[in-house]
């Protein structure tokens, strides 16, 4: 079994070549250091590091798993090594600020970088994959106190970082939670209550763990508004130990490199970070970053799976291909020449690469919003960051998963077997459809909070900044165009349901429909804007681009067929 | 944890109120003691059994897993009690004939018994599941000194069998096999080579182990031609072992609970099954039937998934579920009142007992096949087999797959977890679209060997009896009849595309699309027999049949648009 390679030239091609990335970065004053050489030089050597270092441990993190024992986790084989390199490195770092340790890099890079992680070896890259949304959390509502012992080491990956949300009974549900914190006199709290689900709770990678914990005090209301952060390390300043346990791991479907674990908190010293009851408010600052790194995982799943499938459909071979009359050919083909297999692969890559062109763009909103010097520029950017993040999240961890299967299939029988590694790439894919946000969450977040929000607008004009951007040229614009078009007619479709008594319920039936229809018109936007890239006119993009058209955005009408369907259905009482 | 419970009540208002399953049986001379009590005894009895003694072993199987150590296989803890049990109950013979120790029934109950058997644990069903073609390839196809020895044991199951037929460069093309067989002097032949993906090579389950292994003489012709069959047990009669040895064990994605073995023969004396270079004949004998029981293995796994599904629905409480305008309700929801829950599990009703539907009266048609005494009628049951058995077992283990990782959807992070059982569920059912012939075999199986080879004329004659069979007053009776209509006219396009030079080629490409074509039109048929059969109008039954117009049919639309789309780019040459 060979390891997943990262790409440089196929993910250069998107972010030079489709996305003009180096020239809209060097519009960013924060980076003005950053230019097309550099961006090279940094993707080079993440992709030689993670093709040698992090991927080959992919199968002994699965094989071996984490293992717990007397409140201890010991990491699989490597993992640790890989780890202490990884930090030292500066690749934990790469999008922290300079003054806080880091490398002050771009977060588009720290996306192609998180991708190739995940694609190489997503049990191990759980425990990095926390990181930046802790630095974050802690270096916009943590106290100068706090930051001082924590920032740096947060921010470098020194240490690592852990979000302690879930509850047995509160999983999408936060408000529901029932961990307390205690306030005392000293101004710290003590915070008691059992969380579950927590990546990283406990291991062995680095000195310390700091965890997030979203909990409640003893006189705060019920719901999500009585929530507030504290953060409360494994190992305090002193050196002594705090009341954090690791009651143990989950045994799971897949991911066996991270360790999933069921946390005790046992009246454990903690801080307040950000203010009482804003404790949802101070993790929902870094959501758009997390969910955009969750549909990278799907994209890097796919690819790794791609690359495998790929690789033994040009090397099996099994009976005679269908062809032409009349022509001759081997009595036995490659599978590669199999129609029903060729479909597979191509159709995985139109869904890969278009991804990527929606994901890198989403990367660089990030920059773009929170850089860039023009206040248009940035609310442009935020609008597509909230729109689009729901969307790329539920499709790409959706095709992660289904296309991870598809290549599977490839294989026959041997997909089965664990030998291949392909079967590890199913199981491990399937957790991101579920995790920072169900995929049915993400479709209810995309349409009851973002589109219908202001009625469709925000969509319509990030349709139209789109479509704007297309070549006139180019023979499929138009049909872009005319997705779009019946997008935004769709969309004011569903303002008018949701005037109805029962609008919301008729729109939550259809959320995922209405995602899906979006993510189809986004894809095609995607590809339009490869081809045009695509000056050689290679295969490489030309027959994933023929695969688009032929396999994927058929489903465009059905979805919307069966959504008319339901408008149509409910009762209209305004 | 609960163990999966087989529902007798739903199967059987399939069998006798949709099917009338009693009366066409009572038309079979063969089974002339069998009538709908009887019928009902056996189910009761055998869901009795596997709710008690098979289901509560579907989790150690796959914890625990078959175990290999030097040459031997151990099952996991309760396998082999269990399997004594079940063919000493007589279970394993069910459809056996009784001159051979079997019970004698109809092989529609069989299909209801494995496909208890798979929902309830699949891994441990493996092992059974070879014994009813093994009895029918021995009693068809070998010697009457053979069957002196091997046909009652294998009938009855007290000895199990094995299917040998993959080799590691021969997976779905057998013609490439290469293990040799010498003859001898004395009539007996020595096989010799090595064979993969034998489930049930070795284990302890029963005594002897009688494998049935295709392979070659050495002056055969090359391709599927040159394959003949051999007997050959662990055991000879006399007491000595013969030279089959199991290397290894394969690690699988799921399915621990069956050892997937590679089987070594060093020149291990063999008898032929049948007439030399006829060993792909005498195996397909019982493809359809074997096909049927692995679609069925995707209903049952299925169904064992909604039922994990539905339990935790209504019993799970997150967040408030969308209501209409003023109905105040709870602040916080059973998760089966949000749209998304509901949805993903009536669309899996609708599956499950559509496909009930057809592969029952598959059953029913195989035995119909075999024992009516009207010629026609032997006809009409045969053609259905041959077209209906390709759809079923790519449509029902595709559902068996993504049907269950949607019901596994409805845990949230707790589907991922091992302990609740579904993520097991899913991994199980991934080898069913893969073993017994890929699900894109069975596509271009379909199409161009059973629909295309008499010109869609076989097809159209099914058709028509099924339109035929609906009730004249039902509202929906007429949108099936047109989705025949458009199968049918989709049919001679493509009888028209596959007269031009590159026919082949194209129709390869949309082979799986027009299989689910068919699998809906098939399903909406399924549907209105259902509901004309639900006389009090339970919601048990309407809501899946709206859930079925509503969720899976407009899918119909989409597979015919992108067919005629390649119909229409193939260049026309005839």
């Amino acid at each position: 079994m060979s390891h997943y390679q990262p790409k440089l030239d196929d993910v250069q091609f998107i972010l030079n070549k489709v996305l003009h990335a180096p020239e809209r970065i060097a519009e960013l004053p924060n980076f003005a250091e950053v230019d097309a050489d550099l961006m090279t030089q940094v993707l080079d050597e993440a992709g030689k590091f993670i093709g040698e270092q992090i991927a080959p441990l992919n199968s002994v993190g699965d094989q071996v798993g984490a293992q717990f024992k007397a409140g201890s986790v010991t990491m699989p084989p490597g993992f640790k090594e890989a780890y202490q390199a990884f930090w030292q490195a500066g690749w934990a770092s790469l999008s922290t600020a300079t003054d806080d340790g880091g490398q002050g890099l771009p977060a588009v890079l720290e996306s192609v970088l998180y991708e190739w992680l995940s694609a190489a070896n997503h049990g191990w890259t759980m425990a990095p994959g926390l990181l930046h949304g802790a630095y974050e959390c802690i270096k916009h509502h943590a106290s100068d106190a706090l930051k001082e012992q924590f920032l740096t080491k947060v921010g470098t990956g020194e240490w690592l970082a852990t979000m302690c949300l879930t509850e047995p009974h509160a999983g999408s549900d936060l408000g529901l939670a029932r961990t307390k914190a205690l306030p005392q006199a000293d101004g710290t709290y003590l915070v008691s209550g059992t969380k579950i689900f927590i990546s990283g709770g406990e291991h062995d990678l680095t000195d310390n763990i700091v965890h997030l914990v979203l909990t409640r005090l003893p006189d705060a209301p019920a719901g999500p508004k009585g929530l507030s952060l504290f953060l409360v390390p494994k190992w305090y300043a002193d050196g002594t130990r705090s009341a954090v346990h690791c009651e143990r791991i989950e045994e799971k479907m897949g991911i066996h490199g991270s360790p999933t674990c069921v946390m005790r908190f046992d009246d454990a010293r903690c801080w307040l970070v950000g203010e009482v009851g804003r404790g949802l408010n101070a993790m929902f600052v870094m959501m758009n970053a997390a969910r955009l790194h969750v549909a990278l995982q799907g994209v890097g799943l796919l690819d790794a799976a791609w690359q495998k499938a790929d690789a033994y459909a040009h090397e099996r071979r099994q009976m005679r291909a269908p062809k032409p009359v009349g022509v001759k050919g081997e009595p036995v083909d490659l599978i590669i020449e199999h129609p029903a297999v060729k479909r597979i692969l191509d159709t995985q890559r139109a869904w890969i690469d278009g991804s990527r062109v929606l994901a890198y763009e989403t990367g660089l909103a990030l920059d773009i919003a929170k850089h860039h010097p023009d206040a248009a520029k940035r609310e442009s950017a935020q609008r597509w960051c909230a729109l689009i993040t729901p969307i790329l999240k539920s499709a790409c961890t959706e095709q992660g998963f289904h296309g991870a299967s598809d290549c599977l299939q490839v294989f026959g029988g041997h997909g089965y077997v664990s030998e291949w590694g392909i079967e590890q790439n199913v199981r491990d894919a399937r957790i991101a459809m579920i995790y920072e946000g169900t995929n049915e969450i993400q479709a209810i977040d995309l349409l009851m909070r973002k589109v219908l929000a202001d009625n469709g607008h925000g969509l319509q004009a990030m349709l139209s900044e789109l479509s704007a951007s297309l070549p006139s040229g180019n023979a499929h614009t138009k049909e872009v165009q005319d997705l779009f078009a019946q997008l935004n007619a769709l969309t004011q479709d569903a303002v008018q349901v949701n005037t109805r008594s029962e609008g919301a319920v008729t729109l939550s039936w259809i959320a995922g429909d209405y995602l899906r229809l979006a993510t189809l018109a986004l894809l095609a936007w995607s590809w339009v804007r490869i081809e045009e890239a695509n000056d050689s006119l290679s295969q490489r993009w030309s027959s994933p681009a023929k695969a688009l058209r032929a396999w994927v955005l058929p489903e465009f009408g059905m979805r919307k067929t069966l959504i008319q369907q339901q408008f149509a259905a409910s009762t209209v009482t305004v």
